[in-house]
């Protein structure tokens, strides 16, 4: 069942309110709260020197209330002493200027000296707290890669670099074949020369900056190893978690999940939609909703990241204060989108913040309460929600879905090495599709190209670059008919050409070599005519030879008639990106071609999907909407008419 | 009665000009002349060197001619000796590079050393010419703040920073508690810790920054008193003055002026409207007359800096060569502006620049004569405005206006620290309701928080962020009305959130609590419905809680009918920014609720106002204006049918 | 008669591969090969240890196939040691930063070991392959300015920026006079003080940053030069030439062309295209066959800088990688490229690349092949031209045209010192003149202040900024009639304002002078009235004192009626830049009025031009364009029904 927390920070608030703050988390039904993650410079008030009292305190209140504790490892703020004694634990950034202490994450992944410190106070931490018998869960760090931290370009990443890349290549000779560097005579005789590839004349080598990603990323996954090896000597059976961003794919969260026990993330829609690359009409109309998609996205991507364990950690209460604008959620979207993460499989909902706080960089941040100690709106939508849990039956985990879509981080670094046209990102290509599958009422899972492919109908590969042999093997065994986006299996590990010409390993699945690429600007005129509709080509067309059954054309001046669409029994392959209409119509066919039920009931605005046995519809516009349940139907939460920013929770099993 | 005068540069033109220079001078009617603000080089030749004789020469010419010299202290542009020697009091900008010499400007506020240095050649030219009987008054420095000046992050800029804490603050904890460091871990244990808000891994502290940007502001007027200090002994009664920018407010203005004996500024239209946050179609309208209200607003708020006494020490002539484009006023603006500064209080309009320079950075600025030596079109609008006041009666210092806008420093820096919206700007909120009331014929008086409030019947506070109790209870005890924007009063000195909520004391005022805020975006789609008008919320809404009079109420699909503007008798309090043609509306019902008299004639494109008992129209259109004056009237400029961008004079009494 | 090449990677490439490639490109048609331009690390592994055995096979294996080797110095690419040995030769950009080995063009101009080391290098190649029997012609570096490197602030650049100006000046006081140093007291004693114009507090002075650019040129004809002085040594009769780029005019082109035997460029119309100031809806229509004259310009241009000798060395087959976005040609373009190309004098014109990359920054940029070494697009294309080529009679050099454009390396520097409009481009101003008048079938040449001048019956000056009165005089004294353009001789060599006033020495061929100027933003509304046209005023307008004939009036709010365009027999002096369809009015009338006979049958999107006895027509369009050849006409290519993207050639001549 449902479970609800929230975000507490004792040391911003008088002692003498957090009794009373503690009572009134359990009265609205909160089960978790959690803690510390910049306590550090409280806790160790000098090297060596701790103040574990008022924390100590802290969680024995909170546990003797009634509420299960998430402790954190306070390792996103290194406090000032340290820094004033290594200051070398600064990042670095592009422009090569270090980024000073004054806010938080002022730390490299790559600094050995900071490992060994975080290393140490996670330990500190877990021999206080690890047999606590409030505290049943722990958080490593914040929000890793926030601010842009995963790459440094600091003298200490520069030698972990060299030192990352010897590993992998054993000789410089390995590299030097491995990268081209007979290209522009960028030869290198020993493994010291590789500079980071920051303020360079020109850009750098696909190779070189792509391993400089995969570094980069090994360097988090390290970092947060480190302090999962730590805990676990201390803690117990509590679970470890890290709470990732919605929206930061800088390092591989695949990896960092594999050696954590759930996975969690920071819900914020409101700053998503701000900043989405969407038109303002779009925008405009979903102003105070948001895009109805991006949290469901994250919530089944981190459900895969947690291998079935997830938490939103922190989930956004009101307007915040770091988009470009900050506009309010509607009323009652609180309530929509704790909802939203249950039916996607999420098992806690914690929300960000308990009470607004007064000062600092986060004054503008909403919480449940507001500054002056009264609720504010998402106090009683928690109130509704808890009420609600109340009411529902045991459903389980989420069943899995008969849609896969493939998200692969290194394909996604591939494709900022190579973006090729200003305007092209792998992300807005996969959410795309994501929310055109969505308002069909078809479910989606995010997998990776390592996943079991077992049970889907579909599978969606939206434009992952790097060819990978085993995974096109894999999927040519697998059950599932495949779809294959524009770029997919184009580049080789190494970011070559792949071999003989993209889509390299996944001929194998559909015959074609792609003989040209473009990358379009947004004026372009080129169209696709699929099935007597007219669809208009957004960034991306490719010319294709091929011996598969052309399923659409190109409309053009340019090569008029060229294949768009190419496909067999198994496979379709696309050779352009599309606007979101034809999408929408593509999507449609491919559903029908792969045998995909999507749920009943779709309509604009409107999204279902289910949970168990139970069924969820949730309405993010501004009118009401209806569905049809049907008579034998158990309604748990709301009814057919649904009310604007409305959820109705229903099973269709008789004792449901 | 108005003096006029202009800013002349006898180091740039060989000597054999200066005598049939200032002899033109004097014929046109010009009684200033203002020289050797950039003069330090070629003073002081080498350390300790020095050379007056040419400067001597120029000063005795045009004094002998019947001028009288404004001397300016060199400050504004140290010499290169200087730098060799102490390379130290460079800049350094934002990005932590040091900023070189070559141009002007070229010092940083918080350097002991060019202190000390400032003070020596202040002296050095006070001695000079301080009992020189040509000279009659002072400029110290040039435009501070120009080229983003104010702002330095360099190791002498540190270092006085720690200081300036030390001293408001004593010791560090009670920095902590003010700048709540217990967020993010940013706790300090000493002074020395606390870096320059610069190169930041994200935003600093709000308190933090805003001490900084107070910080750099008592770095001005300390370096601007001691120049004050030092002419002080050396130069009898002649006036001290600075001449401030049209848009620079990185620094208290208010301070500045309490340490001078008059204020003067630089008036340039052209650029201030081509860099306004206007749109195309309104700065097309207004290419070449500018934003009527812009140098109104100035005028007004700097004779408040200089506590009654104001001059325009550089009047724009003709095409600049700084803005993003250069286009020129109309002919008929240069004589139109120097009698709208006139009517706003302005006692001497100076005009830059004699004679157009024929080399270096402002080659393009014109002047009052052609490069060649010919007049150009400002040199027959002065001979013209020179012979009007020969016409015109003396009328003594502008009145008082009924209704005041509260420009508060302070509040200023605190909207940057915490804009929350992209796009917020206190400038242009405050320029608006300038404009929007200037519209309808109703002077307005600039004043801060400490000024007298007495004899308005209207005071505007647009958005004076910073709480300030005494303020609010002065407010209170004033017979004046008073209308609050949105923001007003949120924050307490040092950042924090308002208590209980914002509007914090002024809840003195009108009965209401900030709930909720937002930023909106350009596209949002709220609206306000006021006296059966329908107005479009801009870039910011308020939820308020309150038992007042609710006069307005947005229309919108969330929380729609809530309440949007809250009043009493005392007291209106506006819960968003609005568009121009609403504010319109809004301000001409407060003219009504206050009894505030406007200066009948107001019509489009024309703006009508008083100084002592004389009334002056101005036409900012190109087409002819007629207003009514009635018999009784004595006109001294113009008449009824005023031409494009002309003037009219009058007097209503019967001997005016 | 046109020849045909390319370039050419052994070093990227299996020696397996090398035999066949070189028959395939005999066997295409192609005599030229260009190699080795990045080769310096594979061929000196280590400092004074060189592996000569692969280059010197893979010559072997070209020649003995029957192709010219052009032979490059390897400049452009310094090796890893030499950085490791000498990082003092890294360029530093702008901002200060020390710009990083990893791609290429990692030097610094001004740096005198790397001088040495380019020479040391230039001789080893030029020894080893001087006399080689397949070595036809010499390359120097690659492409000077690529990746903004013409510009340097390193240490080397500021010391050899003091020994310049010593040299220019001979005395401080000279230059003190020169740069106007008593504005803003920016006064010198000795060279060594004077910055290098980046990073100041405020823009520096136009005449020290034009000093500045001259001085920077100086240094590429410096770098050049040495080089060329090496090879002469050794190389015998084989011709010696750098490939300059289409948009870069960093550094003065004449003057390096003057050091070499005959020019090259490299040509990629279609980033061209995506970079150009154009509108949305002209580059949609011209997505894929780019700027008709961008093309034609250059090769106008480096016809000129080659003393009539001009290669294009690179020129596009498909797809590149580098632009913002990288559509495809249309197919036919390529074709119709070589052939625009040797219509306008060029000799040879080499594709780049052979093959395209499989790895490394370019793996996007298509070539003659594809990866997998099947044919690409392009060498069908090639084929084409190559049996065309058989048929085609020898027809010489191209004629002197009648009309000539003025084009002055200082006066594009002097615009970026003081645009004075944001958006001023001196490029735009000469390419919009150019094509204006190729529009109407008209031939231009390219030329510079020092060209002879005889023979032409209109000389354009499209805004020649800097005065030069020797040039002036010759226009005087030549047949042609002249147009003058805005901002003609308006600045002195030193960046000071023309005497008396602009137009300068140009006022002997028209009695005029400027006596006001206005760079007018987007949204001005001011326009132009002329022989029952109305047209629109762009980005720059001025007030002229002319005693001569009125031809044209601006139709504005502001000085309305003032003269547009005045003239007399000899010139034209236009006081404006106009709008493109403005500009066709004004072009017709200039042909008019000077006697220039364009070519018949000009047509929207048709170009047709003349080289020696053959005439070309080109059509840039996707609809079939007819042309009337009349019946004595001999016919090469094509005829008069002229496809999409066609050419055809053929002479008036009866045996032509």
């Amino acid at each position: 069942m449902l479970e609800l927390g929230t975000c507490y920070y004792p040391e911003q608030w008088p002692e003498e309110l957090w009794a009373d703050d503690a009572r009134r988390m359990v009265e609205l039904g909160l089960t978790w709260v959690r803690v510390a993650e910049f306590s550090w410079a409280l806790v160790e008030r000098e090297e060596g020197v701790f103040d574990w009292a008022w924390l100590d305190k802290a969680v024995n209140i909170l546990g003797e209330a009634g509420l299960q504790v998430v402790m954190c490892t306070p390792t996103a703020a290194p406090p000032r002493w340290l820094i004033d004694k290594h200051p070398e634990i600064l990042p670095v950034d592009e422009n090569g200027v270090t980024r000073k202490f004054g806010a938080r994450r002022h730390y490299c992944f790559s600094s050995p000296i900071y490992l060994e410190y975080a290393a140490k106070i996670a330990e500190a931490f877990a021999k206080r707290y690890g047999k606590n018998q409030h505290v049943k869960a722990w958080q490593i760090d914040n929000e890793y890669g926030d601010h842009d931290t995963i790459y440094s370009y600091s003298p200490a990443a520069k030698q972990a670099f060299s030192h990352w890349l010897q590993q992998q290549y054993g000789s410089i000779d390995a590299l030097n074949e491995a990268w081209g560097t007979c290209f522009w005579g960028m030869h290198y005789t020993s493994f010291e020369q590789v500079e980071l590839p920051n303020n360079l004349v020109e850009e750098p080598s696909p190779s070189h900056l792509l391993d400089f990603y995969r570094f980069s990323s090994d360097q988090v996954v390290l970092f947060n190893r480190t302090q999962v090896d730590v805990l676990r000597k201390h803690v117990g059976n509590a679970p470890i978690t890290h709470n990732f961003m919605g929206h930061n794919t800088d390092y591989d969260h695949y990896a960092v999940g594999n050696d954590i026990d759930f996975a969690s993330w920071d819900s914020y829609p409101m700053g998503a939609l701000v900043n989405a690359p969407k038109d303002d009409t779009e925008k405009a109309r979903l102003l105070r909703v948001g895009l109805p998609d991006q949290p469901a996205f994250n919530h089944d991507l981190y459900r895969h990241v947690g291998k079935g364990k997830a938490w939103v950690m922190e989930q956004q209460p009101g307007p915040v204060n770091w988009a470009r604008h900050n506009q309010s959620p509607q009323d009652g979207m609180i309530r929509l989108w704790t909802w939203l993460a249950y039916a996607h499989g999420i098992d806690v909902v914690c929300y960000f913040r308990w009470r607004q706080s007064k000062f600092a960089q986060e004054q503008f941040h909403t919480g449940l309460l507001l500054t002056n100690n009264e609720p504010d709106q998402a106090f009683w939508e928690v109130a509704q929600v808890a009420k609600e849990c109340a009411s529902l039956p045991e459903t389980g985990a989420r069943q899995k879905a008969q849609v896969a879509l493939v998200l692969d981080y290194p394909s996604r670094w591939a494709s900022h090495t190579l973006p090729q046209g200003a305007d092209y990102s792998s992300a807005k290509v996969a959410m795309d599709w994501y929310a055109t599958f969505s308002q069909f009422g078809v479910d989606i899972d995010i997998i990776g190209p390592h996943s079991d492919l077992t049970g889907y109908k579909l599978i969606i590969l939206p434009d992952v670059i790097i060819d990978d042999p085993e995974f096109a093997s894999r999927l040519k065994e697998a059950e599932a008919k495949v779809f294959l986006g524009p770029r997919t299996g184009s580049k080789t590990k190494h970011m070559h050409v792949a071999e003989p010409l993209p889509p390299g390993s996944f001929k194998t699945l559909i015959d074609l070599d792609v003989v040209r690429v473009e990358s379009l600007p947004p004026y372009n005129q080129d169209q696709i005519f699929f099935e007597d509709y007219l669809g208009e080509v957004t960034n991306w067309r490719e010319s294709l030879k091929s011996s598969e059954t052309v399923l659409a054309n190109f409309q053009s001046d340019y090569r008029d008639g060229q294949p768009a669409l190419v496909g067999n029994a198994k496979c379709i392959y696309a050779a352009a990106h599309f606007d979101g209409e034809f999408q929408k119509k593509l999507a449609e066919y491919l559903v029908k071609w792969a045998g995909v039920e999507p749920h009943a009931g779709a309509q604009e605005g409107l999204r279902i999907t289910q949970r168990g046995h139970l069924k969820f519809a949730f309405n993010f516009t501004s009118k009401v909407r209806k569905i049809e349940l049907g008579s034998s139907v158990k309604t748990f939460v709301g009814g057919e008419q649904i009310p604007p920013f409305g959820v109705v929770i229903w099973s269709d099993e008789p004792d449901g």
